[in-house]
């Protein structure tokens, strides 16, 4: 019930053939990242899910994480599968080697990534966290915090996490209220933060929360705001740890999945306050935390494609199995994986799975090229394409997992609904990838604002032009006519949407709040339909040139086209509704909801 | 936090000006319809969802149904509701005069059976399947059964069950396997039942269960099941109960929602035979069973109105109450109903609700009009309408409801995402709807064989020309020009898309099973944004004539512009994936998923 195998056949085609792994492993430092010590990887990351998260993972449903007293308790077998885990190097995979990382770069862990959130959404949420600590550290910590917290942050003896949200500030940082007061060489930290994710555990022996609060002379606002560094046990200069500090988890909410994953009201300075150290310079807490929500929101949409593969690979295992009904025209009767209207929800799983695991690996290339390139233009064009994508990769994945899982139980009948089968885990698990790290309100609203407005659609040209030279590619091919019909009209509607929304926002204020969801959408739709309008013309070319494993080059050319024809079709409604922009959306008063 | 109200204006609104009310009440037997005794029910029944139902709806949530021996216990204050309920009259209400009901049509039981579903859905279940049970037996039971059952399943003292689904045969009922075996005047049954909604409690002395089985002599599939009358207690002449019969329930499911509705697992003929009666003739189950499925088909379309609308108004409440961010332009905090990408998440929720309530009422007047009628023509040409719509109703309402209720959980955030604000139990328990009575497959799968290719297209051929007839008049108003255009589309689509499936099956018998789910979508999606169509010229009308309630006028336009902006925008969408026929959804073999 619970066997998950890493799609590694379709990452490595993802990592070599779209997001040009070998370009990426002639860069500086990434030497390591040669296509066979890629695979391995994956081999070996899939050999992990499948042993050791896969089967943990409805426990951590059934059995999720419990509070008792000052301490939260991780379902059984949590600890000893993290062991494993940070034993194996996984821990410190995504980071430089510079810092005792696994010197890849993230076009490999991204996939690796998609491994453990398909495997155990809840556990991997664990090291996803930390990671986004680290990062933050590195990029903004000072020296003497950076020797003190990062091996061990690296190696995964310790967890990180993000205490970002308190009740009265969710999506709106600005009202961050708790408060940090300087004393010595440190401060003193009070306030309550809620939906802290492995806010406490057992598995380590240290937890360090990257907290934003607000000094005495912050001004109001999101200017006001500064992040911390706040060790659940003190550490002392040796880097032992010693005291608890006076920060304590109140309660773990009750939720509607991942269950096995402790989100934690936390309380900071109930007896004088938690100490912590200023990470980065005073007030400029923002900036911090988006060098760590960037990642996170990437590692979320990831997370999208992992929690989908897992609902479609268990779906198609059940429709190879259950009987039901008769062949059309038959009285044989026969598994349901040959009824055409299974057959269409399958395709839809596939196709959406492989769609957004190309553009995250694409997203993943951009990154590599604008950390690592030494060429100021690549890296430039790498960072400008990786901003874009953010967004798109967060929101677009993440809203089309809800469909995938949904399809998921949809295809298990009455199976579905209850919770046995495990198609239902999926369904409640994936829910949360749309709210957390950012909205899809929150990532529209950042694609529309700081993504295509900002610039004037600048990057959003740039991306608009290398479609439209796949499309030049695909009308070269008869057989992929309307692969490449559906992407033209979809270019289009990206195109007119975006010259639309930056036209009417200079007279009416609402319209880049009004669009900005379809925007997203569309953007996403037509970035996942363009890598699998390339994936089709490199297939075809594979097999052209008799390239070894036909069945999976034939199968990639038959996703493409479903993709166009039944998900990419989807563009010109967002399109449609773009175009009626915000009279509509913002007629009504409140008295008539 | 339970608060709900029923949403009578727009019922009133749909009832008397979409659905002819008037013409309804002249109907025989129809005469107590009249608006104002209409309007003075729906209130009353709005009263006990809003005092009684709605407040025990997360109690059921919270603490589901449970077996304990050979007994189910509802949750601790079902039983009284339900007495209330019956008390009220409620349970009798969809009944004919004839048979002790309260003579009222359709069109008006089923928004009562709305504000059942929307208040608490888990127990609403109870009554809809007692009332499926009643058609049958009104329309197959034998006199001396109707005698004996009828009563007391009409008022409410009884419930009734329906018993379809066996392990191996959920939407495949030629394998049902369970055994009946004449003996004297009645039947032993042997066999086990699964997913048997409220199959049993404690509310009421006893449960008739509507059973399928197969007769000794019977030929194998379909047209060999028998539908039994099998009492939980035996009845004597008297129509006094006496010992309990031979089943038992033997667990109860644990679901993703609805946890308040035990849905149970029911052995019969543990010790030699349940008692059983036949219902109708002979081999001819499969009739009687319709004859509840059709009702049942409707009323969980009518659920997906009901659970849709119960998370909006959840939903605009907690946008009206949750400060957070500032208004546009400004450093005001604000509501977030002020956010447009809000706006729109509730426009959308607001409209797809009052399309699918448009689309059902409009059902409930064919079905009036198909029972009551004395034309021969009009009582053809509505039961026509009524069966090309069943399918749509139950496909498109529920799937819809699955977008609504999970819009339900974005607006609230991460506060959706946990249990203590109601968004999350509405979304877990919708996600049933598209599965029982029927899986969306199931009902596209009735639409494209029986609906549209049995009668060659005419009946849809008729509903295109009454949609032609609206977009002519919706032309001559500039203000609807854009409803017009979608409409017209949409109607151009839905054209289409019969004359592909009518040419294309003949050529390739999987041509209607992977285009039946889009060309389900797209006859309810055109069929509502006709009503929606309908809705604004009404409005405007109404506005014209100075009636009472402009604010309610001029909403309902807005809501049938965003309506046909955003929602029937999608109807070229379905029409792309149908004209991509079947090729590509069939390509894959098996190994290739």
């Amino acid at each position: 019930m619970t066997v998950y195998h890493a799609p590694t056949r379709d990452m490595r085609f993802c990592t070599e053939e779209l997001a040009d792994l070998d370009g990426i492993s002639r860069l500086p430092g990434m030497e390591a990242a040669e296509a066979d010590v890629v695979q391995a990887v994956l081999e070996e990351a899939g050999r992990l899910a499948t042993e050791v998260l896969a089967p943990l993972n409805p426990e951590g449903d059934r059995n999720g994480a419990r509070i008792q007293g000052d301490d939260v308790h991780e379902t059984p077998g949590f600890a000893d599968a993290y062991r494993q885990f940070v034993e194996g190097g996984w821990n410190s995979l995504p980071f430089s080697a510079d810092h005792g990382g696994g010197g890849l770069p993230s076009v490999v862990s991204f996939p690796v990534g998609e491994i453990w959130q398909a495997s155990n959404m809840a556990f991997s949420l664990c090291p996803m966290l930390s990671q986004a600590a680290v990062e933050a550290l590195i990029a903004h910590g000072s020296e003497a915090l950076q020797k003190t917290y990062l091996p061990k942050l690296i190696s995964g003896e310790w967890t990180g996490t993000m205490d970002l949200t308190e009740p009265q500030a969710g999506s709106d940082l600005a009202a961050v209220a708790s408060k940090a007061v300087p004393q010595d060489d440190h401060y003193l930290i009070t306030g309550q933060k809620i939906f802290i994710t492995w806010g406490d555990h057992q598995m380590t022996d240290n937890i360090i929360h990257m907290v934003l609060a607000r000094l005495p002379d912050a001004p109001t606002g999101v200017k006001g705001i500064s992040l911390f560094l706040v060790p659940k046990y003190l550490v002392d200069d040796s880097g032992n740890t010693g005291p608890r500090n006076d920060m304590r988890p109140v309660s773990i909410e009750h939720k509607i999945g991942i269950h096995g994953s402790p989100t934690c009201v936390i309380s900071l300075g109930d007896n004088g306050g938690a100490i912590g150290y200023l990470v980065g310079e005073k007030h400029n807490g923002l900036a911090c935390m988006f060098t760590m929500m960037n990642l996170a929101r990437l590692h979320v949409g990831i997370e999208g494609v992992g929690i989908a593969d897992r609902a479609y690979q268990r779906a198609a295992r059940y429709a190879k199995e259950r009987v039901q009904g008769n062949a059309a025209g038959s009285n044989e009767r026969v598994t349901i994986i040959h009824h055409p209207d299974v057959r269409r929800m399958l395709m839809t799983m596939k196709s959406t799975v492989e769609g957004m695991r190309a553009l995250c690996t694409v997203a993943g290339s951009a990154m590599d090229f604008a950390t690592y390139s030494t060429d100021a233009d690549e890296k430039a064009r790498n960072k400008a394409r990786l901003d874009l994508l953010v967004p798109a990769v967060k929101g677009w994945c993440t809203e089309e997992a809800q469909q995938v899982v949904s399809l998921g139980v949809q295809i298990h009948g009455g199976m579905g609904y209850v919770e046995e089968t495990g198609a239902a885990q999926h369904f409640r698990d994936a829910r949360i990838a749309t709210i957390y790290e950012g909205t899809t309100g929150i990532q529209a609203q950042d694609l529309v604002g700081r993504k295509i407005l900002r610039d004037e659609g600048r990057a959003m040209d740039v991306l608009i032009a290398d479609i439209r030279k796949t499309v030049q590619e695909l009308s070269e091919v008869d057989e992929f006519g309307d692969i490449e019909r559906n992407l033209h009209l979809a270019v289009d509607a990206l195109e007119s949407a975006t010259a639309f929304l930056i036209e009417n926002q200079r007279e009416d204020p609402h319209t880049a709040g009004a669009v900005s969801y379809y925007l997203l959408m569309l953007t996403g739709v037509t970035a996942a339909g363009w890598q699998m309008g390339r994936s089709a013309l490199i297939a075809r070319n594979k097999l052209e040139n008799n390239a070894e494993g036909a069945s999976f080059f034939q199968a990639k050319i038959v996703t493409s086209k479903f993709f166009c024809e039944h998900l990419l079709s989807r563009a010109r409604a967002y399109g449609d509704a773009i175009a009626a922009g915000s009279a509509n959306v913002m007629a009504l008063d409140e008295t008539q909801f």
